[in-house]
């Protein structure tokens, strides 16, 4: 096999590249902790409930008709979220015992590849014969894509190909069977992510045909005549009219807003972002950015979750943004990281990291229980314990689930976060999130470590140290957050003037930085009141309470049921303090506050008196750190 | 055949009879305009999807196995709702062509009768053979009951014997059938009616066997071994264990809170409360009264609407009353009319009027248009017309469903208005709701007629003619409405002191009565806010406007879109003005409120700068009155 592998840069891709998971160590500190958990507890527990529940031994193929439990078809996309997960990890922390666990797996895939080069547990032994005859619905291209990411990312990892071999040439019999050329099927997944998988495997490869494959993907949905229509007719079926659902109402250039699935629509997104930073395409950019408007301004909760509705695990309509309904899957949150994450190394706007701050920090990181072991699904934003019962939302986090995408795309998301944290251009480097880390680049042939120290986002102060051999003159590209109103720089104790330097909200720092160089940064966090616009109709006469990234809940546990009932006068002062004990280390907001008597009402549930307040004192937690003591109401908006 | 036929009367009966259909006339006014448009528009009209979707033709039982619509389980309680409602209607207003409509049907069923008595056109037509296997979900018992319902009506109306008799027959069969003695099955229906169908086929035959069988359907509901298990099993099925959708989890003296289906509950508590006055079992009134507490007090809407979620039709738990997604049933919302009408009469209290009131002028109202063509089957207190293709939720009136149970069922209602006016006790006339109408009444052998004068709901001030032969000493019972702070009675231009004879919310005026005595009651109408209890959290920090009976609404036609963003201050005056043009005539509310402003917002979704509010007058209309033009937002809680 003549298999070209190389990291790929092309000048169309975007300005900037993520910096390589390499070079990243979280060292101590909020994510390091977070990681650290990942590793050490998620990781290995979820390959545990792979295993358990068959998605392991499924690779053997040796199910048989009549026995229990059949490979699903969304089967080889856990294991593949699971794989790319550990390589993440294996990368900054090498396990041999972990690498013998995917390596058993990438045997029993070697195996179970047809002749042809295609690669389903699901079709190869439950339904042979029916590959590709369903693409709507049963996610045969989506797996695809997972395994392609894992795949990537084992090789990157490890510098093992032999996983990545096969990826190849499962790409390239996809590549032999879909496409505009004549006797190709027209045909494009149900649930989007091969799009943005192709991409990868071009970028190692430098495989053109992948990214002309991802190409067309992308170009062929939507297109008239549907190839929905053909292929559930060609079942003998009644085609389906809701096309929206999976984003192939119309043309990825003519879509004007966000519809439908939200983690398909967002891993379409990414996918999209991919491809038009590979081929420059600028109306497929212009695409991206108009779709990226629709959901962050109409349609993403304050914490970053998207998609409000459970009936379709959808997006609905502008500003339709239920609270205690809210979906905001965990996965549709980290589609969210991944389309922002693209759009920033496209251009270093800071509307694309602030994004990305607030889903992280907030609905992604809320997906998984502080001790590595639970999982939320869906992330509402009030809660009655109650309501479960009869709406069967969400109550407590769940240990798996029988569709258990998000579980391993968090852990893919943890191991991988090194990639989110900086940025490389031709002569810059650029911070989008402040986190106590080091990482180390390369400036025109020269090695640069920075070396960040911070308790953010517990604490506004962010220092930078330079370590270099010998000076190196290049931009420094400080992330201002969109939250922050009055940030300070100093460089080597003497102020920076930031509005003559900051573009897009980056300050722009061009120097010859010489090793031991200090940039201090302070990002003044005072409790802010949110309001949202007044066609959220939800949050109307509501208020956020928000601190630096960190969106604020109440739970009953500290305040006492009838959250609802609570009302935060607009006056009324707000103090953060530390509480090192509580859930790990946590900054709270007190104050005053009111609510109604409950007594005093005379078994009446309507009466014309206006009733009398007492004041209490709330006390909010961090949203991500919720539902981590127990079970009880929760609340984002506070009524003002 | 001998079937003895005799208006039942016993000591044990409750206190109060309601007043007989013939004997009450509504000239104009409110209630006769909704009479008259029932009459008119909505009988016939209701007739005509019988006959055009198959429900009549299906008493022919012609349908053969592989023919379309196949008569469907509960076809038969359509018919038999439309025949009960025609049969009020010609109780007043005899009509030829109506009665021989109702006449043919009966034909056909005393054809379709199985030689012992068994009748239902589906398991007639379509599944001979599975009879009595499935109570839980086939509604067999159900049907029977409507059709005694009709019955019972359309003999007292006509006279005619025919269909009573086939009732009759019929009832025999399943006493026959169902009972605690041996070889009798120990079943019940999944869904309640018929216990309160056979109390009235007993009151109008004076067969004990009638009311025994409805006392046994009463105590045996809820009981261990559970019958639902064993039918569950025979069918060789696995049990289900969510008994209190059908109410059935324990036996009902036990039960503390009214669970499940809404209607079934309601009309498990109407044949309760009917066997309870009948028997005169204090056990079972007990029950009765618990659990018309744990709905009034905690589980009804404002409007008088029950059962507030859509899976289920459902009760859930205390002071779960969302607005949006409110399921509160037209069905359920008459179902709870039916018990509090049954409460009534057992004990004149006039909490039970004060329910029967809200929720007819709201609940119940609601559910039917202006012009007697459209029906809801669900009564939403808020609504935002996008949601519903996303939600199924409401967003406008229909004129049929698939599962037609409401537009039937408010038909009869508004038959059958007149029972709910007045009531009679051995030396009493009780006047619950006040309506411009006559009613006479036999008083110690003597005919008194009432004659009341009132443009309520609209209008505060009610006057009571009386018309006697001679003079009679009988208590006159006024209800002194629950909304109502400051009510004031003439008598005969003499104002009577209210605290020395109100009991129970009845102001009891002993007197001997004279013809040409007038009687006035002034019951001030302020504008009311009136708020919830603090744990019913979806309305914290909300106002509800009530005018004397009427709940308000705001609708985006009055007052533009984003009705959320509306805040009314607590200080804010509040207007009540009639309208002689919009919708027949109506008292709107209006005030000066505030809103924000969505213009400067610069495509923000968040932030957190406080917004500026500008001034508004807003319009609300009644509740009842509202999808009457054009589909857009509503709103009944508004924001102080």
């Amino acid at each position: 096999m003549n298999m070209k592998i190389s990291r790929h840069c092309t000048a169309r891709q975007g300005k900037l590249t993520p910096s390589n998971l390499k070079s990243v160590a979280f060292t101590d500190g909020f994510w390091a902790s977070r990681i650290e958990a990942n590793r050490r507890v998620t990781l290995p527990f979820e390959y545990r409930l792979c295993k358990q529940t068959g998605r392991i031994d499924a690779w053997k193929l040796d199910w048989k008709t009549g026995q229990p439990n059949p490979p699903h078809i969304f089967w080889d996309s856990d294991v593949a979220k699971w794989i790319e997960a550990a390589a993440y990890s294996l990368t900054t922390h090498p396990d041999r015992q972990v690498e013998s666990l995917v390596d058993s797996v990438v045997d029993w895939m070697a195996k179970a590849q047809a002749n042809d080069g295609y690669l389903n547990t699901h079709y190869l032994a439950v339904e042979p014969g029916k590959r590709w005859t369903n693409l709507r619905d049963c996610h045969e291209l989506y797996c695809a894509g997972h395994l392609m990411e894992a795949a990537v990312a084992y090789y990157e990892a490890t510098g093992k190909r032999k996983m990545l071999a096969i990826l190849c040439r499962y790409a390239d019999h996809i590549d032999s069977v879909f496409g505009c050329e004549k006797g190709k099927r027209r045909g494009y997944c149900g649930h989007p992510e091969i799009e943005l998988a192709l991409v990868k495997l071009y970028r190692v490869t430098g495989e053109k045909r992948y990214l002309k494959l991802a190409q067309y993907f992308v170009n062929e949905r939507g297109r008239r005549p549907h190839y929905y229509d053909l292929e559930t007719r060609a079942r003998g079926n009644d085609p389906l009219i809701n096309y929206d659902q999976y984003q192939a109402q119309r043309p990825v250039r003519e879509l004007v807003k966000l519809d439908g699935h939200a983690v398909r629509a967002l891993y379409f997104c990414s996918g999209v972002a991919d491809v038009a930073a590979e081929t420059g395409d600028r109306t497929l950019l212009a695409a991206c950015k108009r779709l990226w408007r629709n959901v962050i301004e109409r349609r993403m909760y304050i914490t970053g979750g998207v998609g409000s509705a459970h009936a379709g695990e959808r997006f609905t309509f502008d500003y339709d943004l239920p609270n205690a309904s809210a979906y905001a899957e965990t996965c549709a949150n980290i589609a969210l990281v991944f389309f922002a994450h693209r759009m920033l190394q496209i251009e270093a706007d800071a509307q694309y990291a602030d994004v990305m701050e607030r889903a992280l920090y907030n609905g992604v990181l809320s997906g998984v229980s502080l001790d590595g072991k639970r999982f939320f699904y869906v992330n509402p934003l009030a809660q009655h314990p109650e309501s479960s019962r009869y709406n069967r939302w969400v109550t407590e986090r769940q240990k798996w689930f029988g569709c258990a995408c998000c579980p391993p795309n968090i852990a893919r998301l943890l191991a991988g976060f090194g990639q989110y944290v900086y940025s490389q251009g031709p002569d810059e480097i650029a911070v989008h999130i402040y986190a106590q880390s080091t990482v180390r680049f390369e400036v025109g042939g020269r090695t640069v470590q920075l070396e960040q120290r911070t308790e953010y986002p517990w604490k506004e102060t962010v220092q930078i140290k330079m370590n270099l051999h010998a000076p190196a003159e290049f931009v420094l590209a400080l992330r201002m957050p969109g939250w922050c109103r009055n940030p300070q720089v100093k460089i080597n104790g003497k102020s920076a003037h930031l509005q003559a330097v900051t573009r897009k909200g980056y300050a722009r720092i061009r120097r010859n930085w010489k090793t031991g160089d200090l940039v201090e940064l302070t990002l003044p966090m005072p409790v802010e009141r949110v309001e949202a616009h007044p066609a959220a109709r939800m949050n109307c006469g509501q208020v956020a309470l928000q601190r630096g990234p960190l969106v604020y809940c109440l739970e009953e546990i500290d305040n006492d049921a009838h959250l609802n009932d609570i009302r935060l006068p607009r006056n009324s002062q707000l103090t953060a303090s530390h509480e090192p004990r509580l859930l790990g280390g946590a900054v709270v907001i007190t104050g005053q506050a009111f609510r109604r008597n409950p007594a005093g009402w005379n078994n009446r549930l309507y009466r014309a008196d206006q009733s009398k307040t007492k004041s209490v004192t709330i006390k909010a937690i961090p949203y991500f750190l919720w539902n981590n003591r127990k079970p009880g109401e929760m609340r984002v908006w506070i009524r003002e």
